[in-house]
């Protein structure tokens, strides 16, 4: 890993609706930017929205009935409870609350405030009041991602599903994989040395975290000019292993 | 944002020892990789490890008595007690501990594992069991850098200075920014709209935390050969504030 590495934007994908073949708006835009040349280590982070937007996952609050106890859950954290309901559909239970914040697990494993669901930079015409769920299955995605890229560029690149997420401790988001192809998620330095033979004080990295929020230094937040960003001249050994590798397990977590 | 940045590696640094001139040897390393060109929007990202060692924040385990309740804890979670007495004396307090984790409050105010207390790539010359520390003040060093580099270039580059961090709720760390100048550590996106006019989910982006992650994309872990990464091309218009601002205030935070 000691030479450059590159951070190159697409930034002239169309608006994505439900059922666009996503593969092939990323192939285009893919092609128009490097032209047909993926190389080994080539990494495509992708953002979640793009990837729910495609597989439509949409639910129009104006259509939602939130029940007794999400209406008391909702007054206390003074959030609409048609949000409400809907985060708890999608989240296997609540971590924290307090006013302003909800966050759960969601129904694939990741802490997060709101299960991720969107209201901002949704089309309107997608509902009355529409919000936008993560992906079905980021891990899925990806790996499906990188074969269909694999098939139309003859190589394929490793793919990363990316979100901003807030962080315990810390302010402010950072981006995050939700799902991940090609790449080992978790590199594991145990049974390496350190350079006077000692052990290592970091065991194991989060490396496709660490793309993804090299990523989203590109992103930017306000618009969807940049939903996806290609990361060139990154090198790995370890086995791939998809991004839910990345969730720690509730009972080894001391934070849930 | 929408075009390349780059990862550019400074791996030619010497082996950094208490009260070298670590701003000198950087100005070198970047000297020979890109000459004296510095332009705006570039961010010099160093390990803490080679600021700490530049500062001499040894202690050697060989001269660290603990105390009787340090052994209690010491013996509950299964480390070293002199390493425990060392972790305490650099924290405010304890968030969580369990057999092989201990989780504090660093006197900065970092929740970290182990007070970021580091055994491994540790010159065995320091001690007959040398530990590392955390730099005094992160925020203070990278100011000063960016200063003389400055001096030195005629352009100053934005400074971070980083470590690994895990996480609450996802496994393998991190780059994470312990300090920082010239940069907006944290990006505020209240106010911002999105393109249909609705407030954004993401409020506040951990900017200087995503670059410190980018960089420890091409640092690696298992040797010293790349303490400072020089990232290109990013762009910001919020005005520069420490990494101390990363640091989630205790009464706000759910989770210590």
């Amino acid at each position: 890993m000691s030479d450059t590495a590159s951070l190159i934007p697409l930034s002239d994908l169309p608006l994505v609706r439900p059922g666009d073949d996503l593969a092939a708006l990323l192939a285009a835009a893919l092609e128009r930017r490097i032209g047909k040349l993926l190389t080994p280590g080539d990494v495509l982070v992708v953002a979640q929205k793009v990837v729910s937007k495609a597989e439509g996952r949409y639910v129009d609050l104006a259509r939602v009935e939130p029940r007794a106890e999400t209406q008391r859950l909702a007054s206390e954290i003074d959030k609409d409870p048609r949000l409400v309901q809907v985060i708890l559909d999608e989240s296997r239970r609540v971590v924290r609350h307090r006013p302003g914040v909800l966050i759960v697990e969601h129904r694939l494993g990741f802490v997060m405030a709101n299960a991720g669901i969107d209201r901002s930079n949704i089309d309107p015409a997608m509902g009355a009041e529409p919000v936008l769920l993560l992906p079905r299955d980021p891990d899925a995605f990806a790996a499906s991602l990188r074969e269909k890229l694999g098939a139309q560029f003859g190589a394929a690149p490793a793919v990363i599903v990316s979100d901003s997420f807030g962080r315990a401790w810390r302010r402010g988001t950072t981006g995050t994989a939700l799902g991940s192809a090609g790449l080992p998620a978790l590199i594991d330095m145990r049974g390496h040395a350190d350079l006077y033979g000692r052990e290592l004080r970091v065991t194991e990295i989060g490396f496709a975290d660490e793309i993804a929020a090299a990523a989203s230094l590109l992103m930017g937040q306000a618009d969807e000019a940049i939903p996806a960003v290609l990361i060139r001249g990154l090198m790995w050994s370890a086995p791939a292993q998809p991004a839910s590798e990345l969730i720690r397990a509730a009972e080894e977590d001391l934070f849930r």
